[in-house]
């Protein structure tokens, strides 16, 4: 509901902006497990549309889905040296069930590696088995001190896809083609810019012979892993015994990859496109699209009004150039509240588009169209308001894109940056693109004395047309160029 | 993949029978934690589909999703004494996170009542928030002693419905609306009939006012319970102070229902439809609808058929009047498989349609069609092939009907039947239409002696048209006519 008290203005304090705005757009709340977030219908209608759209991609590159086990025996989370390392400090821990002590307790899931491999292994003998190229939806846990809402939660919903392939080279190609994806997700569904490329040694997936992610600048300058691909080599194969016969006859181990993105996409749409109003949430993935806001004052004009939306929001969503998905639209006609609190209430929640129609309005064949973004107000003719909606919409998707990708230039910092003056720009906020000798005790150290760390070694296209030569901490020459942040 | 090992047939031992078959359809597989199960893609593909048609169904009537957590305190589950009664013997516990034992511990959801409406009562004030109308899609756990693969995990994956009422009439007719959802869904979409009706005080959910439910017969004339809809009262609202003022300025407890069906339905569509040979998915729900089968004796008529095949799998699948789900077609390329091995293995897995498509076929421009449930080929001719499938597509979803509709009538037993007379029916399988005269006891003594159960006081439309008007086993005055059967 409305709650007429003003967000803490990003300027002031944008920690304090982001979980206000959570809460106040009905995203998402707290519960009454410490950690655990209860995702709103506001919220999980845009994770809704998030996973057809990954989805549709997901089949389209040849994903099939299935469903493993939540539950994990602690010795499988063992069998992976690097793996267990990573994941089991946080790990929540079935002791009891039925009333019993278990034998062996099991694990929540922090990530399905172990359990899925171990299934894998069951199903594959031939190379005429590969590759199997599996995906699964579901909630995982993993015991986090500090949470926030969407950003970091104890449990959490995501995607995670599996693979099994007969040669690094097949395992490499897919993890690339789904970093591809989530790319192309990012940028074309949540109008969101990436920096893609491939993390250091210190901060790859624990069991990973490689991990890839993409990197999004929030607009605290701050960097928000948004999803991560991993060449998992034959680490897990060897580890749960995932061999198969060759064309040749010959017993190999396969090789894997792994790829997730989650509900934390939200908390990056937020810090993507919100603003001191609240929610902006991108056309494609707003759960309503359009708001009708039927206007009256006298008594007698109410049902006249109430029709019109009526009949307005019965043309929209079955306007025929719309296909295959129709266009989302609701009619508030909630009595008691003026027209204003609809407004300040439905900015709030991120609503694209407004249409405000009263009885003069009405009379003139015509509605007021106002864009959440940048409030601008278009007066549009009935006849033509299937099109006015969305060319409007489309404009909008393209527009928060441009905007977002402006800001990610505008803070990202290149050329010869003084470790004095990296030190300023990690304070202010912005992504630096540095040279780096390579050597994870530069990495530790920098990340000690300023809490940022390496995103990225980026990938070429992102890479500086003059790439740094020496390191920006030791003045060695630099073996790559790599992007520094803080992160989320 | 195929095994040329026929399925023990459903006369010899049906219980055998559908675990084969389960494992060779590669609907489902066991996994490492005892109870759960892997749900592999091709039983993950029937899932996804069922969501799809219950979600839009569940959108269509109003209803929202939205996400809570995993994890229930346990002093939660006692807040209500008849549900923790029946829900705490068979909870999984966390007790241990991040490596610390929990000073309180977590129980894993078995279901959401206690959590949703401790939610609920945080968001609801006034009559004006009412009614809320959620679902969410979820994982649940149930310490289940014996288990079954798809009718009996411990772990599944299901919806539950959550609503808020401002009065018992609108969360009764809510209850009975959703009872109505699933009876749509199971005879529409999973070709599956039922018997509803109301659950009696002793089968009834645990914190539930009323209970309905679905009840269907599987082949070996047991009854499987395929979805539940609870009017719960002011049970939860009571325990959870889920409490709000009403139009006339009264505060008042809210009315609540919750409904739900799960990846049991799964095992109801094979025990509904599975024959000697294998799974038969009625078609609205197959993963693949068709699949077509090129035919190659000699090496160069290979590449001639494939060309075939992909051509035709490709006008399939853009085929116009299909609108708007497309068809979903699957080309059988793999070399080194006779087409008989191929006809085996489609036949196993359940596709309703198999399209063989051999030179000679090319040649006179048509191929052989055949049929998964009458095994009846037909020859069609590639010009109105699309047609063709069309339409045996949506014969065979209405022959599935109305054959298991036939079977249960035809083991369905009305009239005056002894006591004796019962336990053979119980002892061969069916329903048997009885009188009773409500006394708990001897619903107990008759469960006790016969393993059967009340499955439900059926809804008007099911009664017998000369109801018996003698209890069954006391002859006193029967209070209602009642289901009875073994089941699931």
């Amino acid at each position: 509901m409305a709650d007429d008290k003003k967000l803490t203005p990003r300027a002031t304090d944008f920690s304090a902006w982001y979980n206000e705005l959570v809460l106040r757009a009905e995203l998402a709340d707290y519960s009454p497990v410490r950690g655990c977030m209860v995702i709103r219908p506001n919220g999980y209608g845009i994770w809704e549309r998030m996973q057809r759209a990954l989805d549709d991609m997901f089949k389209a590159t040849g994903h099939v889905n299935a469903y493993f086990p939540l539950f994990i025996p602690e010795s499988y989370l063992h069998k992976e040296a690097q793996h267990v390392e990573g994941f089991a400090p946080e790990t929540a821990v079935v002791t009891h069930g039925g009333g019993k002590q278990l034998e062996e307790p099991l694990v929540v899931r922090p990530t399905s590696e172990t359990i899925i491999y171990s299934m894998f292994a069951k199903w594959v003998q031939s190379y005429r088995d590969l590759p199997l190229l599996y995906n699964q939806w579901a909630n995982v846990v993993r015991w986090e001190m500090r949470t926030r809402l969407f950003l970091r939660t104890m449990e959490f919903l995501w995607q995670e896809g599996h693979t099994a392939h007969a040669t690094h080279d097949e395992a490499e190609a897919e993890a690339r083609q789904m970093l591809g994806v989530y790319r192309d997700f990012m940028e074309g569904w949540m109008a969101m810019p990436v920096v893609t490329g491939q993390k250091t040694e210190s901060e790859k997936f624990a069991g990973a012979l490689r991990t890839y992610a993409c990197e999004a600048m929030m607009q605290d300058g701050k960097a928000l892993q948004a999803g991560t691909s991993h060449n998992l080599g034959q680490n897990f194969a060897k580890a749960f015994e995932l061999k198969f016969q060759s064309e040749s006859g010959t017993i190999e181990h396969a090789w894997n990859t792994s790829w997730g993105v989650s509900t934390r996409m939200i908390g990056g749409l937020v810090m993507t496109h919100g603003d001191d109003n609240g929610m902006v949430t991108p056309p494609l993935l707003a759960p309503i699209e359009v708001v009708i806001i039927p206007i009256w004052r006298k008594d007698e004009d109410r049902a006249q009004v109430f029709e019109a939306a009526d009949r307005l929001r019965g043309r929209l969503r079955d306007w025929e150039r719309r296909e295959p998905a129709r266009l989302r639209v609701h009619v508030d006609l909630r009595e008691g509240m003026t027209p204003g609190a609809k407004y300040y209430e439905w900015e709030t929640r991120g609503v694209p588009l407004r249409l405000e129609l009263g009885p003069r309005d009405i009379a003139s064949n015509q509605c007021v169209l106002v864009r959440r973004d940048t409030r601008a107000k278009q007066t549009v003719s009935l006849d033509t308001i299937g099109e006015d909606i969305e060319e409007t919409l489309e404009k909008m998707q393209t527009d928060l894109l441009s905007a977002a990708r402006d800001r990610m230039d505008k803070n990202s910092y290149r050329g010869d940056i003084t470790y004095d003056r990296f030190k300023e720009i990690m304070d202010a906020g912005g992504f630096v693109y540095a040279g780096w000798n390579g050597d994870p005790k530069v990495e530790a150290q920098v990340k000690e004395e300023t809490k940022a760390t390496i995103r990225v070694i980026p990938d070429e296209e992102f890479r500086s047309a003059d790439a740094p030569t020496r390191c920006m901490v030791t003045g060695e020459p630099a073996k790559h160029e790599v992007v520094w942040a803080r992160a989320y």
